[in-house]
């Protein structure tokens, strides 16, 4: 027993930020490191996580119309040549494969980092009239990135998403998605996983390879570090030229579509780790909860044993519409147990003692701020409901206050050097959009440009690092 | 409008079953060839059923208490040789990584061909203790095995999965697990696919490489071709063994552990396909449609069609529990509507016309027998549905006799192969489970035993080949 309080010992998330996120996920079993190099398994609970955003985003992606299908891992590397920039970007990062059914291959065959390339060679044989627009395709599947250093959620070699591309007559319709897009995003984040972050524009030098335009949800971690949470891409013809996609438009001329590619992956469950996670382990926001309740009939006597099973089972019926489960493990003491869902971030909990079964009461605890209330055994479900939707309100309230009081307005170079060196986090400062000054504050900073946010008001002011005249106020931070 | 006809044309099935096989599944939209060698394009209509399976069984598998996960697709090469029988049967078919960040790896990587052994490497570090177990895991998941002939659905280098692995203290409850999995299999085909067919114990020769017995469904194709439809494997001990996992047991000594593991493919929609298809394109058995009602207004007069979009849309909303789509497309002739939606097999078709619209009445065209009836538009909900339990009902019925039609006792070789040179179908023979009888009769007759079923009462015969004392019969055919 003594050796099972030992192994959910936690490293506190301020003394060591790095091992306690890597602890956190080991010992809640949302992730294990994989025995191959760069990888990474996704056990159950972790999982689980997955299935809610999943099942949560997918319902987006199907009520704006776009259908799922699936395209092949396997990209010929003359696929991925054909657009200059695109391969430039991903090449550094390919898997190949070279011997099939004990052959050595004729042509080199990449294993997808993105799938841009090889559905676009097929979007040409199948749209050719504006008859066939939009197309609008997602598909959920892994990618391979080749990863040195690897890091549980945040970067594995290979790594689970959902990837939508979309093609559409005109620049006003795919730019229109591709902000729909975004926006599905913006609420999956700030509405379920309760973080909120800037959203906007990425600058030339971030944006993603081939793209004429590239937009993202910028989160701010707990150590003062952002993390890019999706994209979403405005292709421009940029692709479509040169996979040759072409369509007979609605004047019976010849025309070049525009094109939108947009995904989130299992990066975002990293977030919210590190975001509302605290020194007892993981909290995980009910909405995306695999876990929404955790009922813990608190045993002492043997003989009083079956009436606290009896109702922690009419619990567990009450809550049907909650995930709800209940701790009946004999092998483990009441503390252990409460440090264990605890641990795993379990939202709410349930006690049920001799205390409650004589006063037909039961008490409350939440996790993400440790209030313990008593309820009648009547209000049961109407409490539960008002706990979890309170919980993830305040989490996503404390998230708010976290990203205002964390993000600076900075006129000065020096002060902007001194807080990136220090405190971290958002910095708000002109730039005057010349991609020099921006790989200098890089260089001295190591802060990048996360976004041009759509959500901020703008009037001109002096480049931070040049002095230059500059137009707009961009966000700033060391990123993930 | 005329080039749109001749798109349609099927080439007849009982004309030419191979060629009307590729030509359905490309006209009706379901997949198309991708642009590497070996590999397909799941497209929206195709994608839509195989999620109509994953919601089904990822049900059933959630309800026998298995949870999802998900391994890398990486295995590298050491592991998959631990086991020999293993590696023996999937060498051949091998993708292989080399290149991984523009490095030569130190290790050759393959693609999974199925997880066993990256699994089963770490089952061994979370098993310790019998309360570890059972372990119950399933993934859905892409999985490669090299081909070199390809055919849609049925044989691509890439194919999507689950695939189910369990660890167990006992043989008792492995085994019961591997038949729990088998089972549910079984109540797939029957009461979704619709698909009829033998189920049972696999012989040695046949079984999984490194499985101490497979289970599987087999079901019979139009052209008398057998079609393997899942596996359930009982993996004894082997893996565990070569993969060294070890439990510390009640008795406080150290055991190995009993597996299983199971899967089913898109390869299932190949045999649905197969068996319910005719001259006139797909049909698709109600519970696994993503549209189970197309409902086609009648476009006569541009004055009178507003009155027909508007009932369709009535329509519409009242069929909300059935997937319910609506045809308004004007460049489209109605003729052409009713043969696209009949390619597609569309289970029910709704046509709202002058007639009807005066009548207040609808007509109901059902896809697997062709039947057209009026109702009144009062009973449209319970009509619909009770159209679609018959479809399905008949469907399976349709089924059950072309399997029982087709299934032969046999007792005489030369008729044995007789029927496997004309006719084909499955054939009840006595066999002396001698591995070299059953080689010489695959050699000389293409068939295969395809299972000892497990619904056929057995007493004591001959073997069909050599005559000699054989106490079960078993299930013979030609397989795809």
């Amino acid at each position: 027993m003594k050796k099972e309080f030992v192994k959910k010992e936690l490293i506190k998330k301020s003394e060591n930020f790095p091992r306690w996120y890597t602890d956190v996920i080991l010992k809640s079993e949302l992730a294990d490191y994989a025995p191959v190099k760069g990888c990474q398994v996704l056990r159950p609970y972790g999982f689980a996580i997955w299935e809610n955003i999943q099942r949560i985003l997918d319902g987006m992606i199907k009520k704006a119309g776009v259908k799922n299908v699936y395209f092949p891992i396997f990209v010929p590397e003359r696929f991925l040549k054909k657009e200059k920039e695109h391969i430039k970007g991903f090449l550094p990062e390919l898997a190949i494969v070279t011997i099939g059914g004990g052959k050595k291959l004729e042509e080199k065959i990449a294993l997808r980092p993105t799938s841009e390339t090889i559905m676009y060679e097929t979007f040409a044989k199948w749209i050719k009239s504006w008859r066939d627009l939009p197309v609008l395709i997602n598909q959920w599947c892994n990618v391979v990135r080749w990863e040195m250093r690897t890091c549980l959620f945040l970067r594995t070699t290979e790594f689970l998403w959902q990837e939508g591309h979309t093609v559409h007559e005109t620049h006003e319709e795919s730019l229109k998605e591709a902000t729909r897009a975004l926006d599905s995003y913006v609420k999956l984040y700030q509405d379920f996983f309760a973080i909120d972050g800037f959203f906007g524009k990425k600058s030339e030098s971030e944006k993603f390879p081939g793209a004429k335009d590239t937009f993202a949800y910028e989160m701010l971690m707990s150590d003062g570090k952002a993390l890019q949470g999706c994209t979403s891409h405005d292709l421009g013809q940029n692709f479509a030229k040169v996979f040759n996609i072409k369509f007979q438009g609605r004047d019976g001329k010849e025309k070049i579509p525009w094109q939108t590619s947009w995904g989130l992956s299992t990066r975002s469950i990293g977030a919210l780790i590190m975001v509302h996670g605290d020194d007892n382990g993981l909290i995980i926001p009910p909405k995306l909860a695999p876990i929404q309740v955790i009922v813990i009939p608190i045993f002492q006597r043997e003989s009083a044993d079956e009436k606290l099973v009896k109702k922690a089972n009419e619990i567990k019926k009450i809550l049907k519409d909650f995930n709800t489960e209940i701790d009946l493990r004999k092998e483990y003491s009441v503390g252990r147990k409460f440090n264990e869902w605890e641990l795993k971030g379990v939202p709410l909990r349930i006690e049920v003692g001799q205390k409650e079964l004589k006063g037909n009461k039961l008490t409350l605890v939440r996790r993400d701020n440790n209030q313990k209330r008593q309820i009648s055994f009547s209000s049961l479900e109407t409490e539960v409901k008002k706990d979890l939707d309170l919980i993830q309100k305040s989490l996503f309230e404390r998230s708010r206050k976290y990203l205002k009081e964390n993000t600076r307005e900075v006129l000065d170079y020096k002060e902007f050097k001194d807080i990136m060196s220090k405190k971290r986090g958002f910095l708000k400062a002109f730039w005057c959009e010349n991609s020099k000054c921006e790989a200098k504050i890089k260089k001295e900073t190591k802060a990048t440009i996360r976004c041009l946010p759509f959500n901020l008001s703008q009037k001109g002011g002096k480049c931070i690092y040049c002095g230059k005249k500059a137009e707009r106020q961009w966000i700033f931070a060391q990123a993930y």
